[in-house]
């Protein structure tokens, strides 16, 4: 049993690269006692943990589910008061759909120090890594961020309105939902509307497809794109730019 | 003149907190030739970069523009060309209201390498680091991110219509525009909702303030709150407990 004082960190550990991890996440997870981590956390971030800290995984994806929420908010707090100081390590921002409201209240409601440690949220980080801005001057003034799926597991509500706006739109866990959601814009009468679906954001093995709401849902099944996967909606999506094609354009300045 | 080759990176420094930079950041800073910064950039960060590196400040703030979008563009491009890597360095995250899309553009079109590196913005990681999650089961399923003001000086129209919605609204700079906006959500019978400001987030001169759309304008005078500030409307706000409450409890269970 550590001698550490009791206290858990709730770490938002960015979209995959492990470079996107900002230093006070880095240093976080250097003196942990026990790391309790999700499924789109990478192996390569987990490696920076202490050789002798616990690394368990609590992590959920759709239908496998490895603990339940309350048992995850239990371990939490059982493994603070054993062994010291516990990250709970999860992917992009901790607040972003992370339930890390939930665990901040549980474990505070124990009595235990709790701290938040905001991470990149792959709604801001991932089209920005590949050169799509959220926001753009004379494209769009604001953006919305959603999960396609409500507590029922149907299509939430918000897309519905969002659809009626001009703002970007940034769906997260939405492939799913991806026919419903073209169905909205359809309606708005937005068929040429661009949209780009990035799976693996900021990771080697990351998959950029773009087209316009008329025929993105074609081009995902075509591309064969699954998740962990983020929709991005609006104007802005026109600014990217693939990497062979800037090359090209460098080529033929040069 | 450097023999390094010619590029630019435009990078996110985070809300303030120099430790909220990422490791990416990190080492792009520690590779720069010249360093393009602005207003919210904390020195501990610019003490980061190469002692040799040349530190420019192109920071804008309301009235006070130090240089022109235009020439903060040409400048990029300009010293790229005579000294190699040009780090550009903005508060927060480049894609958000931070004009960094322009300056991608801009770069690219002048045949030189440009790359994205995305911050921890103040939009998700301020109120994060306070423990306000921008969402929350049960009481919102999205966020939307909006800055108060339209290109022409009014209030954005997007507020009005975030306004009518049940997401949690975030708005950066927007300070000067909080009567007004108090008076959209009061249009729409939320007198009630709660509303929370920060300034300074993440830095040691932080200040937070709550209350309801009823009081919020009356307590950011009588609290003195002033830019940079960002709003936080939303049932989420009411998860906030300020450091002394939470301290105060854990001593009656103690």
């Amino acid at each position: 049993m550590n001698q550490s004082k009791s206290r858990v960190s709730i770490v938002g550990a960015g979209p995959g690269d492990p470079e996107l991890l900002t230093i006070k996440a880095y240093r976080t997870i250097k003196s942990a006692d026990v790391i309790l981590y999700d499924a789109l956390v990478s192996e390569e971030i987990l490696q920076l943990a202490p050789d002798d800290a616990q690394k368990i995984y609590v992590g959920k994806r759709s239908s496998d589910h490895a603990y339940a929420q309350d048992e995850i908010n239990e371990m939490m707090v059982s493994n603070a008061l054993l062994y010291g100081h516990v990250v709970r390590l999860k992917g992009g921002d901790p607040f972003v759909f992370g339930r890390g409201g939930e665990e901040m209240q549980y474990v505070r409601s124990a009595g235990i120090d709790v701290e938040i440690i905001p991470g990149i949220s792959s709604s801001i980080g991932v089209p920005g890594s590949v050169g799509i801005p959220v926001t753009h001057r004379g494209l769009s003034e604001s953006f919305w961020v959603l999960t396609a799926t409500d507590k029922k597991g149907n299509l939430a509500r918000d897309i519905q309105k969002a659809s009626e706006t001009e703002t970007t739109v940034v769906v997260l866990m939405g492939l799913g939902k991806l026919a419903l959601i073209v169905d909205l814009y359809i309606k708005q009468g937005k068929a040429d509307l661009p949209v780009a679906i990035i799976q693996n954001g900021t990771m080697a093995n990351q998959k950029v497809v773009t087209g316009s709401i008329a025929d993105i849902y074609n081009t995902s099944i075509i591309e064969k794109i699954g998740a962990p996967a983020i929709i991005i909606i609006g104007e802005v999506v026109s600014l990217y730019q693939p990497a062979e094609l800037i090359q090209k354009y460098q080529t033929v300045l040069a």
